[in-house]
């Protein structure tokens, strides 16, 4: 049966999966242009391939029956959270079916005492947060976007306090996945810790939607501390900066976060968030812990920034002030977007081991000067990641070659460092060719459990790994 | 060629490998019963399965032709570290090959302000924090033998630091491991978070050398803290002590080590480090940070445990006292061993949510009472892992089976809690009988990638996954 199906062309097999699910699920089933087109519409400047069609799933039950009629009808699945990926993680190029869980929204346990929680896929790292607003509690994961739970696990995103807190990679203790024969598993207990064998969850969170489909995540959380303290300190160079948080780090000071502007994108902040900040290299900081605390790491911090060439800090306690602030380094991306109206921001990022961050953004600096491209970079400087927006005009094909000359440069700088293509972003589609240059003989381990765990390629197909 | 040689006695073909190792490596190769015997004869009750024979690798590439070897004869390979593991990791059921790793002994890199070193797989816990003493930095993870960083990896071990800085899932950074095809397998980069493709690192930790041979590890270090004090408290219930604890990392302090030892443990360590404890369950505690901040944790630390039943603290703060106290809390084994002489050592652990901890531990203590056996428990409570010593007489049968009643009934209170059957020892063989209850359909993904990463399973057969 199987194999007389598998003969069928492609699109009869689409159009059948289609139909079947229509049926069944009726107005969740969507097949608008628009509605397919925006599922595939990343921000990103690949070109948008978009699904047959797009289904609202509302359980995990729900994912089960649509992946083994997609199995036995060889139809692609693409789990979708909320859009916010960067490389093409959602395109179809093979068609196929788009799963929305945009209604699989729901914090379905917290457990105060372990600080952990149990979500399902489609509910955003706000929402989370809105809903933990009076336990003390936190999840710190924060990619810029609103992104899905789900999402964010199948990515491995981190954000700005994983430094302190760790990326998603730390913050899944477990998750329910639907596998491509339709079997559900959770891939670990709710314990903090196990050694029952091979660590499944970590297999799953990074493979992007193409080892198992994530519908429930357990995470861990955090205690909210008492005080928080936020500051901006400008440097007279990128390695001040850099040589200050290595310090600070070594020394053990435990802020949350580290970030890193530079000059350009310091210029952009000022336009977009009507700042007067001093265009130079500069440092946003976050200081968590007790009152007494904060306060002994902020004296620590200001000594050692201040023999490192850094100038003045302004400080934000209240709320609101640290809000404002912050607010800035979140807007990051869009004051890069705008900062060249009309062009197409391309954003890209790599991560290199710390002791190597100052000279790999002086030589990016240095390649982007000499290229003639505008391009702002703000990095999460204490674990050695950076961005880089491009700003191109598409319309100019010399230009958009530079760009690619450009993020090639920069993938082969990081790792002629010991880094990696991509700290948070991920492969999807635009980082795939990168990853031999990077995983050399890893490449078939990957290869293999890919082929073992989907051996008809039908989840998310054309993703992290090249099948050869 | 394979097809012939599969075909061939089991025997043929194992002493085949060993005249050809013998060739190869001559002295390095061992077939001496002792040898063979010390090599499966780990800290467990199980009934010691030798190898055919031990070989003493010394480099990845030699691994690389020994593993070719005997892929092609179809025999299999247990690596083995410093032998302490507990579950019988290390036993040979159908003969082979131990790898014995003392000779890979190197620290090959520390880098300081990455805070991460790169170490051969037979280095030793202690060996690497000695080599690191003059560099303000340390390796935390500290299981009670010291095993070697290899064999750590390979259990996912962990230790009484756990709680704040982690296991080995986050200990390291990344890995080289042979595959059972001889490829040489470089698992990332040393970047401190990357989200390019499968996580390699994560499937090698925990796999107990049944998917590759770990021969180098990329590890994080720590900077060691400016002011370490620890405690030991009494209190009058388990509760008490675990409420406590669970308090404690709700409002964020950062002890390093929250470790609890029950009235038997107590009255065990005060006949064999000669203590005069309050025979009552028991923390003992460190204290990481600034003078400071250790001094204000202390303080309120001090008022939970006053809340919640705690007696008087005693402290230490110079590194005699230290030492002198944390040496009772690292000889508990030891000095349950020797609390009824004559009687073997049945040590296990299980780990569970700690909100379910002091629940657990009670029903546990009810069921060691009830069954008549003797057995103290110490346990990581900060991560909610305790163990249990069961001092068995072995010549006794019906106390033997009311041991392995009791084991079997530990393991299902801690499934049944949303727990794990083993929080850092492993599975070893001894726990394989659990797996399916723990993990459920996991089981057939774990057994998918084990067949197609280890098709002839030679690595370690018999361990971790049941094949079926």
């Amino acid at each position: 049966m199987a194999a007389l199906i598998a003969e069928q062309s492609q699109s009869a097999g689409h159009a059948a999966v289609v139909d079947e699910l229509r049926a069944q699920l009726g107005e969740r089933v969507s097949t608008a242009e628009a509605v397919r087109e925006q599922h595939a519409n990343t921000l990103t400047w690949l070109p948008v391939q978009p699904p047959d069609a797009v289904v609202f799933v509302e359980s995990t039950a729900e994912v089960v029956d649509i992946v083994k009629l997609c199995t036995a009808h060889r139809v692609p699945i693409i789990p979708f959270g909320a859009g916010t990926s960067l490389e093409g993680h959602l395109n179809a190029p093979h068609g196929g079916v788009s799963l929305d869980f945009s209604r699989m929204d729901k914090v379905l346990a917290v457990h105060q005492e372990d600080l952990d929680c149990v979500v399902q896929a489609g509910v955003t790292r706000k929402q989370l947060n809105d809903h933990l607003r009076d336990t003390g509690l936190f999840f710190p994961v924060d990619p810029g976007a609103d992104a899905t739970i789900g999402g964010m696990a199948a990515t491995r995103a981190s954000g700005t306090n994983a430094v302190r807190y760790g990326t998603m990679r730390d913050a899944v203790l477990n998750l329910t996945a639907v596998m491509a024969d339709g079997s559900v598993v959770k891939t670990a207990r709710r314990a903090r810790k196990s050694s029952a064998g091979y660590d499944l969850t970590h297999l799953l969170v990074g493979s992007e939607g193409t080892l198992g489909i994530i519908t429930e995540l357990t995470l861990r959380l955090h205690g909210v501390p008492e005080s928080i303290l936020s500051a901006v300190c400008p440097f007279e160079s990128v390695e001040g900066a850099c040589d200050t948080v290595i310090t600070a780090i070594q020394m053990g000071l435990g802020l949350a976060r580290y970030e890193f502007l530079d000059d350009v994108q310091i210029a952009a902040c000022n336009v977009h968030s009507g700042l007067e900040l001093k265009q130079a290299p500069t440092l946003f900081l976050e200081f968590h812990g007790t009152a007494a605390h904060t306060r002994e790491e902020v004296e620590t911090f200001s000594e050692i920034a201040a023999d490192n060439g850094g100038g003045e800090f302004q400080w934000a306690e209240r709320t609101e002030d640290r809000n404002r602030l912050w607010e800035a380094r979140h807007e990051a991306y869009w004051a890069a977007r705008t900062y060249r109206p009309g062009a197409q921001a391309i954003v890209t990022d790599v991560c290199v081991p710390v002791s190597r961050l100052a000279e790999c953004v002086c030589e990016t600096k240095a390649d982007i000067d000499a290229s003639g491209l505008v391009a702002p970079i703000v990095g999460h400087i204490g674990d050695g990641n950076f961005h880089v927006v491009a700003l191109v005009d598409m319309d100019d094909a010399k230009e958009v070659e530079t760009a690619q000359r450009f993020l090639d440069t920069l993938v082969e700088r990081a790792l002629a460092m010991e880094g990696t293509c991509t700290g948070e972003h991920g492969v999807g589609a635009g980082k795939l060719k990168y990853m031999h240059a990077e995983h050399g003989a890893g490449i078939d381990v990957m290869r293999a459990i890919k082929k073992t765990l989907d051996p008809h390629n039908i989840f998310n197909p054309g993703k992290v790994v090249d099948l050869g």
